[in-house]
């Protein structure tokens, strides 16, 4: 789960990537990075820390280089959420690396599911590894190509791997843009100026007034440099498989999404959800921000009042110091305030759009009950979570999915709840327009890709 | 616009008083402090910064003392936000000093109308100030007082004061909190384990999980050691004058504040508005977070489907750095996003808490433009804001009102919607219940203090 | 123990400022400020740490002021030792308030015999203190003072106050320096581009190649604006007593204080010491840096071979952490490095400049002894230091003076050293030419004010 | 130039490291570095700064590891001096990087001259580089040797490469330590509590109260654990040439380089300058810090006494910002001080260790007739540098050296002063004893290895 951007030639490629990324926030706050090609030269920021941290107005300078410089830019620049990886920052991205050919920047949204397997052919040939990330991989197997041009060498290189990814390299001179075959992870094409621009989701277009052109085909392997576009389709066509992720959590509200607008989709599954599992309430609630689409949608179809029944505060970072002493476990009641006059002796639809492990939904529950709720309903617009996920998601491991070892009673029982009730799959797939296309492995353990 | 917490006495009293800022912060970003007194000395840390940030785990370790410490600690806290004043540190709250009778710490929320007056007179006294608050004014006339403990000389300098606050003053092992006697700002008792607490507004004692008691009544003075509470009424009554600003835009909505819920008040508000300006409509959507509440009540009394048609960015900060070359004017941009498939081609009505200026809803009203929107009904949920408050909130002069120099059409088509309307004074008051004890200067210019 | 600097108006004034501070920061590294005066507003920056650290880029442009602007300011800065005063930063000078008469600054180096005396009274006039500073009683003082113009006020002020001090006060568009009666303090006068500038010492002059003029004569009032002065002698003449400390330690051996240099000064101690404690020995070294002078003189005197056998780290700071384990006390071996060659198996004299507690002699002689010296001749180019000063050197109290319990041979028992021999105070005498001028309290006892 | 340490197996491996690089921060202030294995698990700190900020109690808790840990790590640190290279982050030290036999870290001081070469030929096999550091090409070749130990694979990776260096690697639960055939760069065997300790100087064995074993042979390999030892001689032998700059200027006074006193050395440099080149004076002074001992060694040779005409301040780093306005170039200013009472009117002899540019020696000239003196004749305690090094000693191009193209009376010209002289070769070559094993490239030209 990470969010990327590139501009393929710009005077302020660099200020445009600041703002996209800024707008792909959501996708990772853990590090933010940006690589700029200027000519054959290499500027690079990459660093813990939020967009708005890292680039500071000497980052911004940096980038942007002396102020008479005339020629445009190119950039790539990457969000970063934190995986399995153990050291944050050296997994941060862009990775960026001079070899046979020249500088090399790669960042990328996704995994490889034969990562270790293709890792260890290349430490077998005499590659030495500097992070954890399967951007690197890609890099030594470009390296390693025979073909006398980037484009070629990544073609080369992407024949080797499996998964689901979105991914922008720049090398000589160009910004190349590509997704897996089966079209896991998202990435649109936009233009300004007459510029091309990639992003992870729309929203990255919109914040920079980018007109959408359309997304990157899975499989499509884009060049860009400045207004023109060389596309390859060099691998054999596969089954379109969006992650059904995308418009269930991750993707943000106004972006549109695989060709379907996140809020709609949403909006579609707390429809749905309250057609199949409807209950006498006084109030529809959503567990801010995720599931407020859902619990409209829900409360419109139900016809039942909505209300913000919970508050999300603004000022909760990962500093938040708990006290050390006797008050604690103060958890979600620092990011989460209950509006006790919506709730006090009510009969409440809480709306959220998963359960992973459990404990957040056990602590939502118990923050309701002692703001006086009378019954507490939850309602997920989506199925059960019983699968990880191999293409980037940081779902936990099946042992920690609660829905994968618990029925549904014992969940209900776990956090706390009246009544409990996961949209049905079919439910999903109708919301999820067009439904033929999506990869639910995450709920139904069938996953697109040959696993290792 | 400040907001203040005090604790009694009390083991955990740095770690309460941590928390309940943080339940504050919405009162006020700039600067966050906090003085704790135990047995006699004084232990301070006011810094710029959000609560998060200015009590790190060495300033929580140095409140906390030494872990062995076994007697509970007396703590004030404040949250401010920037005023008229130039320097941010030194009018960081609250204040400290030392005086003939030991150390005295101070923090307020409010201004008094005749600071400049009695600032004076102190100076002409021989009195150094070394910041521009009001806070410093009461300690300056507190220990020019001749009474024999500081509750005397409190009201003793209250005595000299007029204006609207709430104040918490820590000295001779005592919290004592006040407020005006119009009860203009305010300030709520609770208990937690025995223990009197102070707080702004009712969220601060829901987070530290304290039961709520009452108000502090305007004009009381409490003298608070544990769970001691002395109180004094020195002052002639005066008809009470509520903030009404508080429910219209700075509590918030899960507070009770002045007795009355903030989000039922708001809510009472968009139904006055949509029955007194209806307009036909296919959506209603708020501006994110203020309008929440008002639009739900706006939508519910109208019939019309409420949506999310604005989304909230969490990450933008003080320290955005808008790019300095051609791509400006990003500003709302950056926090606002307008979601396209709620809005493209749609009659809105968007409803908001207030205009002052006119330049976000002019934003707000050109990000929607560029969204599609169809057209675009801008509703207030409160009276033309078109006097300055003198008690404290922020507002700027009236030649910066526009509505005070502009009729409503004027402002209409300033802000570029298609049409603009205002909740009338009748249907104000009826919202605010009990609606005959409110301050309302901002919008009648009735101002319940004398003014200078 | 600190540093004083000011320029009565100068379009350079906070630069040279900021050059002068750099030029005295061994009087002080923990605490570094600036005040400047432009045209009636002021601007301040006052923060913990060296010159060079407090004075970034931001700060200097704020001191500077807007490029354009035009007028010269008036300037006065500090830099702090830190002191018995518990708060570093609200100790930091210089100070600054705003009183009847305006804004008002005033650092100082030095201290009042008489401050607690006279902060009680201030205090039951009704005086708020926000420091513990000397500083502050004066500014109370002058605030509390019924003169018409601040020099008259200043010395009413100086009136109630006894002591040794240096002192720079910012008012009325006016910079005023001056010492206490005795001459205790240094402070000097010199010249730039025609405008006054004083310092506490000459170096500080020497760095921003002003002229120095002459010393401010001990109980002067200096009322400076731009190349005019104005001179006051409003009280009684006393008998000369300039600090012998600052010739033993304090003062940079480049400055030329009351009017002798520091470094001759230095090689007459040590001169005179080898003259009445000769040895035979194979080499002299000094203890870094302070020593060095001294045990030149020493060497030059007994003709034994100059030698540096001591080295100084000069990356040792303040952030040192010593490791939390087994391996301990590296205290002093951090700081200075034997060079064995130099040492191994000689008879070595080692000159220091004073010793206070004995701790620092005692790992001295350590750490000589592990390099395999043959015979350590410690040489102490002051009288034994047996009383604390009362004028704002550091010294501790008397019970921690080893040289104020323990006779010589307890003392050279307790460093561990073969012989010990201090300067006498006879040739102490000759050595500080004029010796008839000097402050020796911390050696005989006799402090040239009434103390409390 | 940089410096390198390491322990073979130590309960306090990190903290005994941390205190060796302390003791060789004078070979390198941009970046310090530590990395650690423990039990086939490594931890890595790497960062810009000084030893002393970058270790600071989190980084070493880090390093330290679980406080019950009971067996001892290996480590390898590094202290940078910035060279060639661009990017300052990535080019800091150790690397570290996981390869087919698992997790590798290096650190080196030195150079290879085959470089540009060797880097090259591993691109063209596919290696992809992060860094512009010598010792990333050792890690690409030791991954793509076929040896089935580091040992073996470091041996057939140093085959291909050649240059002057010292150099440390972690791996397979080892230690190595090696240096170039030439031994031109220094690296000497420690032991303490049993365990082996490696350093680039001994200054570095004596801080951690290690004893001193002997100095790492030219080309020898040792595989250190605990305390076992190996010792391979794998390549031919080679004339020995050590680096002179070592003693000219950058080993640290205390410290035994080669098997030679650096401050006999340096003392009889400068009595040697003083027999060849002497001249009529009053006194002798030195450049601080690296011209004192020379100083003092021509000063007792010439009978001519030595005095400390130039204080060297301890507050200047790197971020000392120069006024930006008219006061400029305080250049040396800022660092050195001249004390008047030393030079005025004085016949001055100052012995300074080498001059490369002249712009520093040019700016001390100006220094001292700013302070009055009479005569000022510069006595150098080398023979003129006029080629740059290969192996690792930050010396510029050849046209950046002042005496590669100017007479020695034109250089004299353009630093101002009244006479200049070098120490003559032969002269040098006696002050150097061992003077057959010496690398005197920089000044002679005659470079030990073959050059690209």
């Amino acid at each position: 789960m990470c969010g990327i951007f590139g501009v393929a030639g710009h005077r302020e490629a660099a200020n445009l990537t600041y703002l996209g990324l800024h707008a792909l926030q959501h996708r990772g706050q853990q590090a933010s990075g940006m690589v700029l090609w200027d000519e054959g030269h290499i500027r690079e920021v990459v660093k813990r820390g939020l967009v708005v941290d890292v680039f500071d107005d000497k980052a911004l300078q940096y980038l942007n280089g002396s102020p008479s410089g005339a020629a445009g830019g190119l950039t790539i620049g990457h969000v970063r959420y934190p995986k399995r990886e153990k050291h944050a920052l050296q997994n941060a991205q862009p990775l960026c690396v001079s070899y046979a050919r020249g500088p090399l920047g790669v960042a990328m949204d996704g995994a490889f599911v034969n990562y270790e397997e293709v890792r260890c052919q290349l430490e077998e040939k005499g590659a030495v590894f500097q992070s954890e990330t399967d951007a690197e991989v890609v890099m030594h197997l470009v390296a390693h190509a025979k073909a006398p041009a980037v484009e070629a060498s990544l073609i080369e290189a992407l024949g080797h791997l499996r998964g689901g990814y979105a991914m922008v390299l720049l090398a000589e001179g160009k910004l190349i843009a590509t997704r897996d075959i089966y079209g896991i992870r998202p990435l649109v094409l936009g233009k300004r100026d007459g510029i091309w621009v990639v992003s992870s989701e729309t929203t990255g277009l919109d914040l920079i007034e980018a007109d959408f052109v359309r997304e990157i085909e899975p499989g499509e392997i884009c060049v860009l440099q400045g207004g023109h576009l060389e596309s390859h389709f060099p691998f054999a066509k596969a089954k379109r498989a969006c992650c059904a992720f995308e418009h269930i959590y991750f993707a943000r509200l106004d972006s549109e999404v695989f060709g379907c607008s996140v809020h709609e989709a949403r909006k579609r599954m707390g429809a749905a959800l309250s057609r199949v599992h409807p209950v006498s309430a006084d109030v529809v609630i959503p567990v801010p921000d995720s599931g407020v689409a859902a619990a409209i949608g829900y409360a419109q179809a139900a016809r039942i009042p909505y209300e913000q029944g919970l508050i999300r505060s603004h000022y909760v970072g990962r500093t938040f110091i708990e006290p050390q002493q006797s008050i604690r476990n103060f958890g979600v009641k620092l990011k989460l305030s209950a509006v006790r006059s919506v709730l006090n002796a009510k009969r409440v639809v809480v709306v959220d759009d998963s359960i992973i492990r459990g404990t957040t939904s056990k602590k939502i529950v118990s923050l309701l009950r002692s703001a006086g709720v009378g019954e507490i309903h939850m309602r997920i617009a989506s199925p059960p979570t019983e699968w990880p996920c191999c293409y980037g998601i940081d779902t936990p491991s099946r042992a920690e999915l609660i829905s994968a070892s618990h029925s549904l009673e014992e969940v209900c029982t776990h956090i706390g709840a009246d009544t409990l009730a996961f949209l049905s799959p079919t439910g999903f797939k109708e919301a999820m327009q067009p439904a033929n296309g999506f990869c639910d492995a995450c709920v139904s353990g069938r996953y697109p890709t040959q696993l290792p």
